[in-house]
């Protein structure tokens, strides 16, 4: 398995919602779930080391994200074929890199894979969502506070001329992630992070209308 | 005085962390502020409408953004002679402006002064503030997350290597917000904001470590 810090070589071009910062609080997130539910500790630290490892940079060509579970799947079975790894549990590295993806098309079948994606996912909740989504919306030159209109509260349709804010990616987006986790530890985490996302964008919206 | 709409052209090429969204906000709070410490609407407005309407957008000259209040009163001079504003009011608007600074050298003499002062730096505390530092930090190349040293916390001085995170921005700036206001009614709105955005940084960290 790579070191922490040969893995943090991985992601040295990365940009700051998927940089090496994010690999090291899903592999923090993942050894806790990992404990709880019983999981191979080791296949599951060298799946959220490699997850992102090829694809993820910014510079790469557009649509590279939309494989990047593919490319970094390859990647591994390099660098694990290299260290002497079993091909078994190569593969197994390998169907939990494959089976992150939010709108992948494999689903996560053994419980490490089911880990990754579940660590993976709650690092959008929380505090650190805040933090990830503000600066997602800052690069994408999207304004930070804006109201959702009606229309988009009850459809998730906008209204013309309505901008996109972090408000909007909660209320369509991030407020659904919590009824996507497999396991019940990460569900757990999932349920109060979602709270706390929730509270923090009410209170936003008070504060903007300068109520709070 | 400009309408809010003429006052949004002034600010199209504004970064996010000074677009009009923000002088919407401090408009906002303004006139709560304003209303409870018994200001004169008129020129407060003016002057929050006014106050960053120069110098404040990222294409301009290095050093722009240090000299803004002075190129933003000479702006709205323009605005409100043009409007026939009596000199003594212009003058009361310009005040305002040119001491709205946090390291400027004009102190806010007049309640209006004081008001806009407070509720511009109102706007980096609390959720928005959690939102500003975060999109500023995405925007700046630095990381959003990262444990500060104990010589960061003790001294203010980071080790060498150690990155600029925005919980080192809150230590070190943030957190003294608070202490610098004039009027008693932004001074209890800060204190409770301060409180939100130091339970906030402490939660992002123990998610970092996956404690939460």
């Amino acid at each position: 398995m790579p070191t922490v810090e040969q893995a943090r070589q991985y992601y040295l071009a990365a940009d700051p919602v998927h940089d090496f910062q994010h690999i090291q609080r899903v592999l923090a997130l993942a050894e806790r779930v990992g404990r709880e539910e019983g999981a191979d500790l080791e296949v599951l630290r060298a799946a959220v080391l490699l997850h992102d490892a090829s694809g993820a940079a910014p510079g790469e060509e557009v649509g590279a994200r939309a494989t990047h579970h593919e490319a970094s799947a390859e990647f591994a079975r390099g660098v694990l074929a290299a260290e002497g790894w079993p091909e078994a549990r190569i593969e197994a590295v390998l169907h939990a890199i494959r089976a992150h993806r939010f709108r992948g098309t494999a689903a996560p079948r053994s419980l490490e894979a089911k880990i990754l994606f579940d660590c993976d996912k709650l690092d959008v909740l929380g505090a650190i969502g805040v933090a990830r989504t503000m600066a997602y919306a800052a690069l994408a030159g999207q304004p930070l506070t804006g109201e959702p209109s009606a229309q988009f509260r009850a459809t998730g349709q906008k209204q013309p001329g309505e901008p996109h804010t972090p408000y909007h990616e909660f209320l369509f987006k991030l407020s659904r992630v919590k009824d996507r986790m497999y396991t019940a530890t990460a569900r757990a985490i999932a349920e109060e992070r979602h709270r706390y996302l929730e509270e923090y964008f009410e209170r936003l919206h008070r504060e903007v209308k300068g109520e709070e």
